[in-house]
């Protein structure tokens, strides 16, 4: 397989994400590195596969640093982020230093808060390990870590220098991991193109195998959506917000549930399911349309039904949520399959109705 | 006195300066709130003279909270930004917050980071109440904490939505306070404009008793000055770096000393005298441009020499500067009264002579 280059165009600067199959990840990663030092951060159960070979590639050239963390959201903290900057103090890293993220999402929106908040911002390089990372959180520069109350409420708008994807590595990659990355292909499907979501559904069973020209062609076509919402909106301000379809949903799941019992993609599956419900009850989604969703997650092997969480208590855990404005949830909802919006256009008992665990007859068959 | 605007054109956004005398501070400030919640940081010794005039007058329109932190430059740390998170939190604020820093730099810089991470970035305003942060560190955007190893090491380029220096603030800040704001404002007229230098001389025994009329002139002059240099480059790649003019040296006597003990504006005050000695002993600087600057900050009542540290210990804390690029030490030294230069064109012998705890001789008379 050759390697594709795509090219993300944030307001600070351009870089590529390089997607390919067993490259050489230091040769691919040094035309990016600025200044003499680098520092790999990495966990616990990335840094045994990929390390010694991307230190062994850089050692000639750099000094090279690393710092290997735990590994799970439960680790996204501020006391992570500390350990990083202590290596940094430690070593006299200066304000030409790289951060490589390599790992998860987790490791990368950590890395790249340390990369944003070191000396008010260094270089750095995401090279995402899990399929979630590669299709969603190493593209567009979104970096942070989870206060105790709220996921992702620490952090800053960052780009990375490059991102480079190897499919290789999902082939060490735990199957319910490959799950839940699959969970937000999806979502850019039903947000984005309904083509891609029926190219998803002839193709669902061949991607969960890791046929590689499969994943990477749906890699390639996420980070394309990713890169067109972010050149057009870096911060937020509009269109990036669908980006979070599933997510203020899936944001109670994890929170109540405690960070890391649900993955983040699971969490995301179960709250686009709710999502689409409260789409089909406000006349927007067919009854088919919901069930097409509910069978690609399936397919995928992804959990559509969200723990029970008291309705009360998923609407209080909402209002920490980054997308209320003057105390008013706002959602992303679907107006059809492949085009969403954000609104505030839904009453609260319909919210509720939502929230409310499900009955066994919710369950399409 | 009429209040003077001035505006600070930064990448993200342009931004008004507002001096005046015994302003109504909420009235200045309400136009800058966005959303309908307002968090106000302030410490335990500015709270008491102004949180509760400036609650009343945002009552009626805004939901206020406020997180007081104690104050000094030791607490200008990880724990206290993690009060101001926490204050966020329980209070279920949104993206719409509106962060107020009121109170002196280690404020301004603490709630400007807080505003700079907190969702990635909310609104903020300073209301700086010393002539340090009303001179310099509350116009620009630097915001951060301090390492355990090294001053403002974290941090992050956040722009306040408007400034407010009032200078009747003045009034009830501690003599030291003043003559260390007044170490910045030296700084200025020594990087930027000899005349302005001359106007200090002339002027410095009316300024250290308060002239409104002049302090106010000279807040003004410092902020045009920070101002012009921040349009040209917020980033701190060229000419920005200038303003850092003894400020490698005063890090190395704040890190030694212990946060706190020292000042940050005594520490720049002895900090610009080595970076003086050291331009003259380039022959940049004849002894007697050396004897002027010394004079006037005796003026100022500021320290002109530093407290004893091995020279080899401050090269190493110099090490932990962000000045440092590819392992060598960049200075802010002086081609003349009111021209600077970055430099890395001196013998490390010169440095360390600089350095060496200086004889009775070294003093000026």
């Amino acid at each position: 397989m050759i390697s594709e280059h795509l090219l993300v165009k944030a307001p600070s600067h351009s870089y590529p994400i390089i997607i390919g199959y067993q490259m050489d990840m230091a040769q691919q990663i040094i035309p990016y590195i600025t200044g003499h030092q680098v520092l790999i951060v990495s966990n616990e159960t990335v840094a045994p596969l990929y390390l010694d070979n991307l230190k062994a590639g850089l050692a000639s050239k750099f000094a090279v640093f690393e710092c290997i963390l735990p590994d799970g959201e439960i680790y996204k903290t501020q006391e992570s982020i500390t350990k990083i900057y202590d290596v940094l103090m430690n070593n006299h890293c200066g304000r030409d230093i790289t951060l490589v993220a390599l790992g998860g999402g987790v490791i990368g929106d950590m890395t790249g808060f340390a990369a944003a908040s070191f000396m008010r911002g260094v270089n750095f390089i995401q090279i995402p390990t899990t399929l979630l990372a590669q299709v969603d959180s190493s593209v567009g520069g979104k970096t942070g870590i989870n206060h105790p109350k709220g996921k992702n409420m620490i952090g800053a708008f960052w780009q990375p220098r490059m991102v480079l994807a190897d499919m290789a590595t999902l082939t060490t990659l735990p199957k319910r991991e490959l799950s839940a990355g699959m969970a937000e292909v999806i979502k850019y499907a039903l947000i984005m193109d309904e083509s891609f979501l029926t190219w998803l559904e002839k193709n669902m069973s061949a991607l969960m195998t890791l046929d590689f020209e499969l994943i990477a062609e749906a890699v390639k076509r996420c980070c394309q959506y990713k890169a067109q919402v972010v050149a057009e909106d870096e911060r937020e301000a509009g269109r990036r917000a669908l980006l979070n379809f599933g997510h203020t949903f899936g944001h109670v799941i994890e929170t109540h549930e405690g960070y890391g019992s649900w993955l983040h993609g699971e969490a995301v599956a179960a709250g686009m399911m709710q999502a689409a419900q409260l789409s089909q009850r406000l006349g927007w989604l067919g009854i088919e349309d919901v069930q097409r969703i509910q069978s690609l997650l399936l397919a995928a092997k992804l959990p559509i039904v969200p723990p029970p969480i008291d309705p009360q208590v998923a609407l209080d855990l909402m209002g920490h949520d980054k997308k209320v404005k003057k105390g008013q949830i706002n959602l992303i909802l679907l107006k059809a399959l492949g085009d969403a919006c954000v609104t505030d256009d839904f009453s609260p008992t319909l919210l509720e109705s939502v929230l409310a665990p499900p009955l066994p007859s919710d369950i399409l068959e």
